[in-house]
């Protein structure tokens, strides 16, 4: 087989679900790689939900947009076949930004390669964008202390889970805030937070008052929504808010407004938005943050897998619908 | 004269003007220091913003309330007169929090000597309350640089007018917002501002925008209001919010709502909720840091004052209407 598919977006989000009308697959011949070159089979594609952003341009936003009729953009994993790079091999694991596509070449840049052993589910859902973005949120922004009370919104997410976990690793009480009882039973039960609130069915206020007897210090804000004036509501005296996602905002015409400020005075709080985009080039002191915690098994995580290229194009929307559960990915 | 007169707080708030029938004025008679002690005679009162909250139980509250039936609390500027402190002598002009009164006795904790000639108009607008807090939230939260621009709120205020002194004197561009067109003139003729919005009479969007043709970097916030929407429009990547006051929304029994916060992720946006009584130990520091602006007389200021003690009683009121004219005293 000397042809591979890859996929190019056509046009931008409309309204409607993303769906098929807004790419197109074509079908591409293997190319071979030239000096200071490799060729890549891509074996796992990341979704994450910072792609819906980059498919829409806006003069604010932290990296450029994918331009029409070139190749959509994400991070993946897969393995050097053929390799005219003096830093990889044939057999290398490497994780990196290689777009929707089952071969790319590369010449090495903005690719990391990856210890033996570890498969691409682990590599994307934990060392990829999820960790790194779990790490230096909690701890360069949040600095949580033992002792405190971390609430966090998305918490099974693949950052939000990753948050909690550690935190609890920290010492802190962590309460996450989800969308289903399945959900609630896998971070209560299986990674060991200390509650949940689901937001779909609890009366949010009152099950947050009771999570969080001592208030909240430490708020990772993943969605956004009406669940958040509820939170910034028990923050305590300094606190800190880490805005990292407003999923159920980027697609309202006009966003809900946020919490008046005048609790940031009264409690001198600080708010802090961030995007990995400014911090990727601080991945390996990142990572050497993040690994003792995995190696020591702290970390658990769950995958939706789907399967083939072409699941990718409509597989953005489970974000909206949270039907996702664990890392979304897509296996080729 | 051996007797002298003191104020105290005798009822909260009830969302009329803020008037006599709050408080209660007594006489009593001029005490004798005990050792340790000196008796001061106070001949300047600072009247703030903060002292609004101070006469409202708030669990949230950065200092407890002033409790009812006691002196109410302000900072102010007065001579000692007799002292049996090793510290202080007889014609040292001191600063610090003495109350609604006319002579109070101290210890000498929280009280700060001043030097010789500086009077009590320059020592509250400058070197007190105004000036520390301009100098913490400016410098050690907004982070200024050279070629930034900055808008400030309440930019005739006592704060306000400190803050964008001092970032004209980094070199920022400096705009401010008002309520009055003679509010206008004096930042811009007087003290060199770059530009003024008149919140009561301008298209605010429009006049922002074309003021601030490079978008906005720190925004210190004083007065909150929808102006503030504006503001927040036009931040710019790795901007700075410092959160300082919020005088439009303390009175209103619903305060209206803040910013989405989606922007402060693409943008990367910090904000930071302060108050001064978490920074006062820094005092000497804060000094030392305005200090050299004010002796290279970068720093102009001016006094609205009235006279008497029993004028404190109705003269909070003037924060609500912007009707003060610079930093607001009551000569003793």
């Amino acid at each position: 087989m000397s042809q591979y598919k890859e996929i190019l977006l056509t046009a931008r989000p409309d309204g409607k679900p993303v769906g098929p009308h807004l790419f197109e697959v074509i079908n591409k011949g293997i190319p071979t790689p030239g000096k200071g070159e490799m060729l890549i089979k891509q074996t796992h594609m990341s979704m994450d939900p910072a792609m819906l952003g980059w498919m829409t341009p806006d003069e604010d936003s932290y990296i450029p947009p994918v331009a029409l009729n070139t190749r959509m953009r994400s991070s993946g994993y897969g393995e050097v076949i053929t390799s005219n790079h003096p830093d990889f091999s044939p057999g290398d694991n490497v994780m990196g930004m290689m777009g929707w596509t089952e071969y790319t070449l590369s010449d090495g840049k903005g690719l990391n390669k990856l210890p033996a052993g570890v498969d691409g589910e682990t590599a994307l859902a934990v060392f990829g964008l999820p960790g790194l973005t779990a790490t230096q949120g909690l701890f360069n922004i949040g600095k949580p202390q033992a002792g405190e009370t971390l609430v966090v919104t998305g918490a099974a997410g693949s950052v939000g889970s990753m948050v909690g976990q550690l935190a609890k690793a920290e010492g802190l009480r962590v309460i996450g805030v989800v969308g289903s009882d399945e959900k609630t039973d896998w971070i209560v039960n299986e990674l060991g937070f200390d509650g949940a609130v689901n937001y779909k069915t609890d009366d949010v206020a009152s099950k947050l008052e009771s999570l969080t007897p001592n208030g909240v210090d430490v708020f990772f804000e993943n969605t956004g929504g009406p669940v958040q004036q509820h939170i910034f509501d028990r923050m305590n005296v300094h606190g800190r808010i880490v805005v990292c996602g407003m999923i159920a905002d980027y697609t309202a015409a006009s966003p809900a407004p946020g919490p008046n400020w005048i609790p940031l005075i009264k409690k001198r709080i600080l708010i802090q938005g961030f995007a990995m985009p400014d911090h990727l080039h601080e991945a390996p002191r990142l990572l050497s943050q993040l690994n003792p915690y995995v190696a020591a098994g702290k970390i658990k995580y769950r995958t939706h897998v789907l399967d083939g290229l072409e699941s990718a194009m409509s597989a953005l929307n489970l974000f909206f619908t949270g039907a996702n559960k664990g890392k979304l990915l897509i296996r080729l």
